[in-house]
């Protein structure tokens, strides 16, 4: 089975707490590392959890305010020193292009990395990563700004072979590749023996739905739907609705909602203003509703 | 007694680690704060090491590599949703101010802060920062760009009036506050008694020499001499003397040579490069030569 988790790096909303750094994610997949949003520090928490940043190829960034951003100068900085070469993936507002060439002029130190800018798409969901076992898309959200959810889409497996149907058929081997990708097996009689006589199902396929910054927005249940993990912003207290439809955010209370409208496996609440010392009453009114709830913390990793 | 003291936000070179932040520091003169360099990260170690942000009206900057300034837009973007209002005054290279404009306009927020620019003087010794108790100067160091150190020194204070001279010439109140500033008593009868007789020494100053990045450079004695607290890069150790020259740094060998040149109290070595785990081998030679040296670790409070 592919290895697919999630770690925060940073569980705050705009101003960070000695506990919380701002918003930023890794999702790893096998070897992969993409990361989600570059809050300030979030080569900090990388380093300070174990990943090798050189592994990063791509990076998602939601929207362009400052607490998903400000760490991206530092971040491509120290890949440089570290002597990554190639290519490295922004996808994010085309604006982070003109905003990063200003920052970047100060660095200087010779670099064999070329950052390659990805426009995203605001309007619609698009595809903007694919590779033969992992899919990435972006929807719209809605927020003061233009703003993206990402969703990581594992993608089907080979079916598995029936021991017992191969050695009953006697399967050649140089079928066998055929048959995992759903082929019939055609006999030397010409009879044929159909496909899910000589399989069993794939592994079931994963996914992980991010978003953050966005005021509740239901039509995005159908995009999410059925994830193995929901990552959801809860700026504020459910008491505080009207604060967060004013700053385009949400309660912890429509994070939950949305969990549950979108039938998701789990949810982790997050992007917490730093009004709340402690966030475990955010986390109740959030598991009344939808049980399946988790509050994020800088360093937590969740195994999809 | 001013309180004066100096705390450490960031000890690391140009690549973070786990347990050193980019350059920082804070220096606090009784109600104000002085921030010195603003890595990535300086406001969340502010934060943890439980100062008031919102007391920070000025902010020097040495030079203009990123370690030294990639904290700046996450700093006063927390400035403003602080509620900060009045002036922030940034002492720093002109070309910041072209930076800071390209980021801060993606932090979208309306502030009533107004963040003014004053450029350094890379050529020669100046006061830049000046009230009736602290006088901080920049002075030119060489880097592989334009950079200067930093010097705050604390202005004497007034004499102490002797009680029992007080006493025995009856020195009328209205004298006294002449008397503390240097004053002679002219009695009533016309003879004139010397300030000596009628005061005490005043509080002896005390400065403190911020010097980061810099190669070895002798001429700067004169400037730090005798200040109670160095700082001091030391990105490499002495055997390393080579690349040190090289990338215009210093290794611990020579930031002990000059604390001993300029007959400071107290040196306290930094900016560690990345490569070393533990830094007591760089203390310990920095010690054969200077004995009163300590290594920076992040959240280390110095009071002169």
């Amino acid at each position: 089975m592919n290895s697919f988790s999630v770690t925060i790096l940073g569980s705050s909303s705009a101003l960070p707490t000695a506990q919380r750094f701002p918003t930023s994610q890794v999702v790893r997949f096998n070897e992969q590392l993409f990361l989600v949003d570059c809050g300030e520090g979030a080569q900090i928490q990388l380093r300070k959890f174990g990943f090798k940043m050189g592994r990063i190829n791509h990076i998602f960034i939601s929207h362009l305010h400052g607490d998903h951003i400000y760490g991206l100068p530092g971040m491509i900085s120290s890949l440089v020193l570290y002597g990554k070469k190639g290519e490295l993936h922004i996808h994010a507002h085309s604006d982070l292009q003109l905003m990063m060439e200003g920052m970047m002029k100060f660095m200087n130190e010779i670099t064999d990395l070329k950052v390659i800018y990805h426009p995203l798409n605001f309007r619609r969901t698009s595809v903007i990563f694919e590779d033969r076992k992992i899919r990435i898309t972006s929807f719209p959200l809605k927020h003061r700004v233009s703003c993206c959810g990402f969703l990581f889409q594992e993608l089907p497996t080979e079916l598995h072979l029936d021991k017992h149907a191969l050695e009953r058929y006697d399967v050649p081997v140089s079928q066998r590749s055929n048959i995992k990708n759903g082929a019939d097996l055609i006999l030397a009689g010409g009879s044929v023996i159909p496909n899910k006589e000589l399989t069993l199902p794939a592994n079931p396929t994963r996914s992980y739905a991010f978003c953050t910054d966005t005021i509740f927005k239901k039509d995005i249940v159908s995009i999410i739907a059925g994830a193995d993990l929901l990552y959801h912003e809860a700026t504020f207290s459910g008491d505080l609705a009207d604060l967060a439809r004013k700053t385009f955010h949400s309660t912890s209370v429509q994070a939950a909602e949305l969990a549950k409208l979108a039938g998701v496996k789990k949810l982790v609440i997050g992007h917490f203003s730093s009004r709340y010392k402690s966030v475990s009453s955010l986390l109740e009114e959030a598991r009344a509703i939808f049980p399946e709830t988790l509050a994020a913390n800088d360093g937590d990793c969740y195994d999809l």
